[in-house]
């Protein structure tokens, strides 16, 4: 920092790219601090350092933080500062913030830049000062790319980017820069695996009406891979050089791209680029458009290839969560088990599906009082033991060559309470009114909302996270832009929930300490009818695994709830039979029986 | 217009306070074309003029405009230029347009003027052009004001306005300009009767920390209005010198004010006033604060005595309807009758009350395929007659010493057909779960409008117009800012639904040519409970009138939904049968029967 004339540094959480989840490459926060959260800053000065993380992490922060003389900040805690307030009051005129430019978005680097210069403090962006010290990084994730072929992703790479570029003429944009992994891999169906249960490879892509160029590690590209990409005319180049190309380039019109995605050192490398060009051909021409990435909303609308696939791995991945269950319920030795060995099971019975690629995510299987905390995760390390007392909550999925699913059911291990059963019954006819809701074309997120927590609500019950989220076609588990939940933000934009979107329904009730109850299923927003009011739409359930009977209690159901439940389990039946043996048929079978 | 210099002259629908309803010294519009619906601006030129209005009044206007030579723009309707693509295509640059400054807000006035200016398009927004020609022209509306008690109104003038000038202090205002007469009215505990079924005065004011100004029509402060107003210190001033003492007010500080209520013409006066001002004291201090109005929100929840005023006059007026019903399914003679006969029927129950001051709307009695028109008002002159073959939906309300009231029931006449009852039912099943609704703090009204219309939207049915509006105390039918719509509007804002706001419930049908049915019942928020998941509320019910039993079909309706009708009519019995005579008590008994 010293030899850098750089008098603060700040190490942020995200990859290059502002992924979900980073490589242990960009583990640099963790590597100072200890501190492993996905969400955290580090700020370091000549005599102290800081971590700002939020609610979800304070005691693991306070732990994992012992020793270091690392401070911890709770973020949103009242008296806190913020980062940007820290820095403001902390750091004197004509000093410097240190940060590397590509771990941050340009959004929050331009306006940090922004605060900051109003107070004479300069920042420098163009380096990674963590990595000289860092001796034992591990290397940046290097893994084989590989083709989907067209039949597989319904729509070819220039069909896809046919579209884009009609996106870009009516924007008025001459050129397209993306950083998002999962939409890069969409537009050119092609998959990586550099990022932990995200089929995606570490690259960048620059698009004109004319050029197609990707960044992509050279020892990523396989052979097939370069032979699709040169059939597809897209020019290669090596990763680390899309900076330089950005600016070097001679732009001839503007450029579209997406603040919250592309990070801070690519924006300054593409201003170098597009300043140079302004001087001959105007600032009027050569210009930013900072809009959401095009690609986005035509990735969350599944074509009709992407639906059929979709659909045919959701009931073969619902028949292994029905194996799974069944195996739980009778054929497992509880006692002898942890929440890790069931995990590891399902996960091996998920592998031997045709066309398994990976796990969408590490399976969640929390036991008892564990399933209160939603983001927990066992490991072969740290992991309860099963026993006959409690309920368990697994939530888990896989990414198939046919699409990527998502599914959690939390099941009675043992005898339960009435607390529970009301709990669980509840976050069952708020699932359930959500997935049979019909609605009108225009209606976001915020409006489907309250059907799946107002069972709860109604008991002073609430779960802190949203209802849903959209999900990828062998892509990432979390995709946007559309979601379900019921928070009103000013000024934030919503999408409308239209044919062929993606949507988790996953009510839950977590009673800090006691349980935990999460049921997901998950839907398709398909076309209902036509009438002289409008066009209406509703789902299509993906997701066909039986409600827990243990813990349904009709008292606490109206007569269409138990309607609703009994449909439902009348389709499992009906679907998933064929998939799984006799005995598991059997079993579900029991499962499916009406209730009354 | 040639000799004031005009090319083009605009004359819009609003009254200098932009309010909902105008009176008749304002209907310029109508004076020069015919067209009387509530939306719609005429604008001429030397050889041709033409009519803007939206969809609701297209028959309406074709007819009313046959032979005036005017031309009828349908606003929305594709290809058809709006007011500003038509004056930006047909005004040559140098030319003017010319409005009256005083009937169009601030934002519409500015946005107006600067677009017209980029094509050098001057405005000329000081003179009424059409007053010289309409000689027959109604006085401007001129009623005595009378005062609320502090008693009735549950909180003086002082503590209201020590609250507006907290809100000022918090946004660095010295000064506060209100032109909003359901605000000033509410602020100053005067009412009013200057404006068709809303108890409001023609009047503006002006505030600041030490000074408070209200400007009305001499001839309507009767004595007891200026003893009231000299012993609050209320300044008083004539109504027509607002915009001159604006103009000549010595500014020492910021000044705040809702461009979207307060007048373009009020604003070019403020800004002379400031530019003056600014010139000694600088910009930085003599500035405009655009923002919505502090007296709205303080408005719209109401305080604990306008609750239990509200909370008494909802059951007389509840009552009213009842007698009403009963008279009309019992001693009616239908078959001599029109639906104007049955609204000043009704009118004349509602007179009876103790504290009746005036309807708080137009009663709207439509008969059959009347109802299907959302805006029908039967007159005099132009009314259906009734007999016993279809649905009379009758919405009315008052405005008494203790509140304003609003309530649609719609009852069968004669025999129904089945589409006829299915679609009653589901109307009462999105009416009662809206009723019914817990929901966390935070909520908005557009989280909560789908809960009144998803009955409806599972059969392909929609009503066209939000599910509720906020309602006034003593004062106007309609006012906000909160609203249970689901439209999203990007940037639009959205207010949280909180204890002491009242809200209209009212789901509806509505067939072309066949029938209307509205189901109008008004609640007002409170309190449920607070647990460890948060903080709670709900809706306490106003209004008790049964609903139809000929027309509520239980084969529709869950057991959830069942109980919840048979809970509203035990209610509607226990409260109402106290208030009415044995006859009406009987009636009352069997239509509140529990159903099954």
């Amino acid at each position: 920092m010293k030899k850098a004339g750089v008098d603060y540094y700040m190490i942020p959480t995200a990859d290059f790219h502002n992924s979900e989840y980073a490589a242990d490459y960009f583990k640099e926060r963790e590597y100072f601090c200890n501190f492993n959260g996905s969400n955290g800053t580090l700020v370091v000065s000549a005599d102290a350092a800081g971590l700002w993380t939020d609610g979800r992490y304070w005691i693991q922060a306070a732990d994992q933080l012992k020793g270091t003389g690392v401070r911890l900040y709770r973020m949103m805690e009242p008296g806190v500062p913020t980062i940007r307030e820290f820095l403001l009051k902390n750091m004197t005129p004509g000093s410097r913030l240190g940060f590397d430019g590509r771990c941050i978005t340009r959004r929050e680097g331009a306006e940090l830049a922004q605060l900051l210069a109003e107070k004479n403090i300069r920042t420098a962006s163009g380096r990674d000062l963590g990595d000289p010290v860092w001796r034992d990084r591990p290397a940046l994730p290097c893994h084989d790319l590989f083709v989907i072929t067209d039949k597989t992703a319904g729509e070819s790479f220039e069909e896809k980017l046919a579209k884009v570029r009609g996106t870009m003429k009516q924007r008025g944009a001459g050129y397209f820069v993306c950083s998002k992994l999962d939409d890069l891999m969409w537009l050119t169906n092609l998959r990586g695996n550099d990022v932990e249960c995200n089929p995606v490879a570490l690259c960048y892509g620059f698009f004109s009406q004319k050029e197609q160029h990707l960044f992509l590690q050279d020892a990523e590209v396989t052979a097939a891979v370069r032979k699709y990409c040169a059939a597809k005319k897209i020019e290669l180049h090596p990763y680390d050089s899309f900076e330089a190309f950005l600016a070097a380039y001679s732009y001839k019109g503007a450029v579209l791209y997406d603040p919250d995605s592309v990070s801070y050192s690519l924006y300054l490398a593409m201003q170098k680029g597009m300043r140079r060009a302004a001087k001959t051909l105007g600032k009027d021409r050569i210009r930013f458009i900072e809009a959401g990435s095009p690609v986005e909303i035509m990735k969350a609308v599944k074509n009709p290839v992407e639906q059929k696939n979709v659909r045919s791995i959701y009931l073969e991945d619902s028949a292994v969560v029905c194996r799974f269950l069944y195996w739980l319920c009778n054929e497992a030795d509880i006692a002898q088990m942890t929440e890790y060995d069931a995990a590891e099971k399902l996960d091996g019975m998920r592998a031997e599906v045709k066309d398994f690629i990976e796990l969408s995510f590490p399976t969640i299987a929390a036991y008892g009082p564990n399933a209160a905390m939603m983001h927990y995760e066992p490991t072969k390390e740290k992991s309860s033991a099963l026993d006959r007392s409690a309920m368990l909550l697994v939530d888990s999925g896989g990414t198939y060559m046919r699409g990527t699913t998502d599914i959690t059911r939390t099941t009675a291990l043992g005898p339960v309470t009435d607390e529970m059963k009301k709990a669980y019954t509840l976050t069952a006819a708020g699932n359930l009114a959500l997935l049979n809701v019909s609605w009108m074309d225009g209606c976001t997120g915020r409006n489907l909302d309250i059907l799946a927590r107002e069972p709860l609500w109604n008991i002073g019950s609430d779960y802190k996270c949203g209802t849903g989220h959209g999900i990828g076609y062998i892509l990432n588990v979390h995709e946007g832009p559309q979601n379900i939940r019921w928070r009103f933000s000013k000024g934030a934009d919503e999408v409308p929930v239209v044919p062929g979107m993606i949507l988790s329904d996953e009510p839950g009730v977590y009673k800090d300490g006691k349980f935990g109850i999460r049921i997901e299923t998950i839907l398709m927003a398909q076309e209902k009818c036509r009438t002289a009011d409008g066009q209406f739409f509703c789902f299509e359930t993906l997701t066909y695994v039986p409600l827990d009977r243990d813990l349904l209690d009709p008292r606490y159901l109206s007569s269409r709830e138990i309607e609703w439940v009994n449909e439902y389990h009348r389709q499992t039946l009906e679907k998933i039979t064929p998939l799984v043996d006799r005995k598991v048929g059997a079993w579900l079978k029991k499962q499916c029986a009406p209730i009354r």
